[in-house]
């Protein structure tokens, strides 16, 4: 859930965003027939099985245009659901319903397949200690629900943005001269409460990483044979992620690996959505 | 294209927007090793084979941080593009391209999803008259774009939001108390530059659309055989839209139903993105 | 009426603004001199014969600055109202009247006064079957308001703007080369739910836009025996609208000519405001 | 003039709401039709004679657009103008001169048609040393532009809004419990910078208004022998404002009054527009 | 205090923009840990003594977040307050209450600040007629804030800014030709309710911006004994306002000039902030 | 030195609305003075020594408001300057110095104020590895700027907001019960790329801390022999950072506690300005 206070402050502002998308003037159909308010009533209804996930921010869709709607919920975020099942009850004006029902179901139903996504992985990884990671490879204006999204379906986020955690990529390394100096360099700068993360693709710039003092280090695209062997060789020194390439398939033969993380960008930029709909509105 | 006007009444903001949700104050990791400017160049490469839409986005928000960024193009958007192939060559400060790269990337690689997938079902259509269309189920925030990727593949654009097109669906039509009814309504309160659909479900319904001199009547969830007669009765007098459950498994039977369009919302809400990548980002 | 999800998404944000223009530190005489909170009473008297239009907007504003505030109105929207009747009275903060009493009047004698405007000239259309519209010749920033103003008064909305309609001009005719090219670019670009309007001003190229398929032919600064030789070729197969240079002494003459529409700029560029005025304030 | 600062700071922002006003997702017709580049001109013609205002916001809404249009004026802000007299050319890429013409034209032919009027008034003022005057009777989020206008027709402008200016009326006086009272209140808590000025509407509160030290008396609603007889009174201890009912017709009898100042509403809400178009666009 | 209509028109906006500053996407400590509503109470501690300013802005920062939030208030702007006072007590939600704290805070203590450093010159001034001004000299993005806590402290406000205020120096002198020349270009020019305000540094200056009919002589940087000869040229004739190195040693000496009004930037750049804490947050 | 990224991402807003602040609608006196462009230039004169923090900024300010305006440094960030040296030449527009000084100098003068500040406790530090911490006691609106010139003075930033930094106080480990397990709660829930810090005041609750696998254990408002005793037992295991009456006075002592880092709220919360001037305007 989001508490009060994120929703106010960094969530509300796309909704309307999202609203005036949809709507540049009014709802001309939904105004030119229904004239007067009336009271009616509407079902959210699962049609496909997953996990939910936005359902607040379904609500909040309705409640920012008319604070009278009432959304009673069956289900709550992380639930698992099955086609067919009545998630929700939706009833206010039947104007405001029609008005807002694309832009709620738009993101519901999308981060709902990025949470569906998610578990399906997280359910793969089964008791080992390995964690689930997203990336930045998040629809843009979309991340603050994309990543809320990973969290619902089990998964841990990465940092959120390019300021809130210190990556050293090769272009980094290369204008710094060495990791060394780049995490030097990165440990002066940054604010003193950011991990110093060292994306490395060679056993040479694991050795370096670890001598750097990285706090993690990223096996990047390496084979599973190197990892092991980089993850023996930085023996607990440093938090290690695997990056690239990271598919249901390989989540197995990752895990033995040893890592204690693994990204994986296509949670947020290709699952599909979950499929919901709101039916049955009638006047009550 | 976009034009340079569509662009900064109406792109911009949302680029912007983009930005700030990946960089809430700095790029820490690059402005803490990078303190001058360094002239750099980058390559983006083609991972899968597909087709291109928003290299212009794309160049847009380099633009935008750095005017002085060339984005040198070798496709353009609609060019189908095959894995490893060289998109485009991007030169500039290195410190813009490493700060701007996620964002430009997410963008386009979603887009030219996008317009893969749209291509894919078009190309099935081959010389059929019926057109591909898709819906309002875009992501929150992405319509713009990804109406136009729509349009890049070959599809033909709905209506963009609930201002600038009329679609009476059931709850409206039962609210007017007939289709004759709500069609008055709508065409009395409507910009009348509007064209006037409606939604039906059944034979009878497609004869009062008909009888209410409806523009348009969109077929809703109906088996092929139902909208062949369906059709053959509206003979003309208004266009046909098929809608519900449009895949590429159906698109042959949609084709000798004789209706004009097919809408699928899946082009925009559950399409994978292409990949897409920038490489060997070095000074120069 | 306005709804409230239009108000919400698109109302408030331009009176939030005409506040702020009016207000950008605080009403310095009010607050220097009351410092309490004091119920008090007004009444808005009109000063004017005419139409109301956007007695919901004044309510509004003060609503804006303090959900306590009463408005209680003895009139509504498309009422005619006479000189010195009493529309409405507001209870509330005497402090909240007095800071919002210029901009809800503003909207108010604005939009009435177009209201009017537009009625005199629905009137001497009797029962002819032809429509008036208005332009896009509004005041910048005032559009939503305005065109609302026009219905109320009982004209009809030509589009909105450039986005939620096609217009071919002779440019655009010179650029594609015919009506027809024109024509079948505008089609196959724009969002199928856009009727196609071409602007003509020979008997050649109305043939020319019959041809093409136009769904409406704008007759530009025909005179009254070409509008009818016009409207006697295209017989139907579009809608007719005249345009330019329509006044109230041409009303007549133009019902005549058989054309469906004729638009009016001067009914949102021209319009003088009705005259209202807020009376009596005192305290309770 | 409006100098580039009042431009970028307080002037752009308007004219980007405007062209979103009119553009809400992009210029269909004029986007279908040209898909590239094209140099062209256009002339705008004066089909009314006036004076002149907003040129340079005229050109300003191309420049945001597209800074590589040109605008060759052949005329400045206060010049008088005849009907069919070529006022400037406009040369650029022909999409934005399209895209931009309405917004463009809104402006200049509002702000002209204020100047205009306000101009006819204080023609009628001759050699009289009172100024005419505007007031807060303003389109909303137009303000900045019609009082710029008045200034351009020969006005002065009065209190751009609650904040700059100390206006105590009724309402205040009677909270205050007296002139004397309201003033010194007033004066105690608005910044030291601004004059106080009294609305009064009998001769005791003129003399009031006098004792309490009163910067301007405004005198409302007066005929014109209590208005001689309070310039008499007041005798060159506060400016004088002469407000309510003021027309031409009345301009003469309000110069023998000897007031300083007149205020007329009507100059910005119910002047009509002056009536311009852009002509002859064509490639070149 | 603000009066509800200034605060949501003008003063909402900054401190919204603070809460985002502080939370870019979420308190990450408090959501963590605390999942759900709890009820709690905390109190407002002085931790120095001083004048309160900005109590209002405390509770504001609140009630936006969640206007359950509850802060029962022991004192008011303008009240002093000594070390280990309590000023209020803050209830509600305790994710709220830790999450508003900073910024909360922020604000109180910098107004009190101010206010307290203001009151410690007013005081001085004792019973003399002459009264303390701020300046332009505020902290951007503060004025509105800063301005109201030198009132609070019980200095007056001179002009809030380049708008709304009038004051004519050595450059704009310069650029007129003579003080005669600038005060009646800036008559003409400006709204004709600002005073006009002249900036001398020599007696024949001050002789200059009387002849020229200032409303107020600002005697800049001049040694007391020439303040005083300025004073008495002047006579009553304008305003005067002492500026330039105004130090509470120097106030006793100001006074003895004779001047109305000094002017002190340090007010608003340079007061330390007043110690205030929240304590005691607990559960209820 | 901000690079152009962070300048226009997330600089570039505030000195916008900095400018709207100072400039509500326009610079009246320059306006109504100086009607046409004239180039000119001013000195940027330092009257205090202290360490040039913002430069940059100043300079900004400028080329917001004209692109063409000069600024010629002769100083750059973290210099030492003395009082009566020339910092910097300004060369552009008069018009455009004379709007654009105040705000520019505002900046410069709060963060050259707080960057000499800084300076004097880092050089009280001396040789010894110790670093001083900022606080997120800044002035609302101003962190991005007030955070810069702390690292320009030789501080380190602590967390810029609740967003990106992890900080367990007593009112967390309250309700999670146990610094453990607020420590597992936030390790779980926050991105995994932060580290964890715990506010502790006893030695219990540094042992604890300890045991909980804090990253950074922050010793708060404890006496110099209890810090002592906390860096032994924590021996290396987490960073320590000194928090609560950080004072020039007990720089020596907190030395030689062993800590590896103090904070200090008055850097930004209590800075006197450093006093800049701008001089000798003239044209040129």
């Amino acid at each position: 859930m989001y508490n009060m206070a994120t929703m106010k402050i960094n969530v509300d502002e796309y909704l309307w965003m999202a609203l005036k998308e949809d709507i540049t003037s009014e709802d001309v159909t939904t105004n030119a027939i229904m004239r007067e308010d009336k009271l009616g009533e509407a079902e959210l209804l699962c049609k496909q099985d997953g996990v939910v996930a936005g359902i607040q921010i379904f609500e909040r869709v309705f409640h920012l245009l008319d604070e009278n709607t009432k959304v009673e919920m069956y289900v709550k975020d992380g639930d698992v659901v099955k086609n067919g099942q009545l998630m929700a009850k939706v009833t206010g004006d039947i104007r405001t319903i029609l008005t807002g029902e694309r832009v709620a179901l738009n993101y519901l139903q999308r981060m709902s397949g990025i949470a569906t996504h998610t578990r399906k992985l997280v359910d793969l990884l089964g008791d080992a200690k390995i964690k689930l990671l997203d990336t930045r490879k998040t629809t843009p204006n979309m991340r603050i629900f994309e990543k809320y999204a990973v969290r619902v379906g089990g998964g841990t986020n990465h940092r959120l943005n390019l300021s809130d955690g210190v990556l050293i990529k090769d272009n980094h390394i290369g204008a710094a001269g060495s990791i060394k100096r780049a995490v030097d360099m990165a440990r002066e700068y940054a604010p003193f409460v950011r991990k110093i993360e060292v994306e490395v693709e060679t056993m040479e710039q694991v050795q370096e990483a670890i001598d750097a003092g990285a706090d993690i280090i990223m096996l990047d695209n390496m084979d599973n044979e190197t990892m092991k062997k980089a993850v023996a060789l930085i023996d607990g020194r440093a938090e290690t992620e695997c990056s690239g390439n990271v598919t249901a398939e390989r989540v197995k033969d990752i895990i033995e690996t040893g890592v204690d993380y693994m990204s994986c960008g296509a949670l947020t930029h290709s699952s599909a959505i979950m499929d919901i709909s709101l039916k049955n509105l009638h006047a009550i």
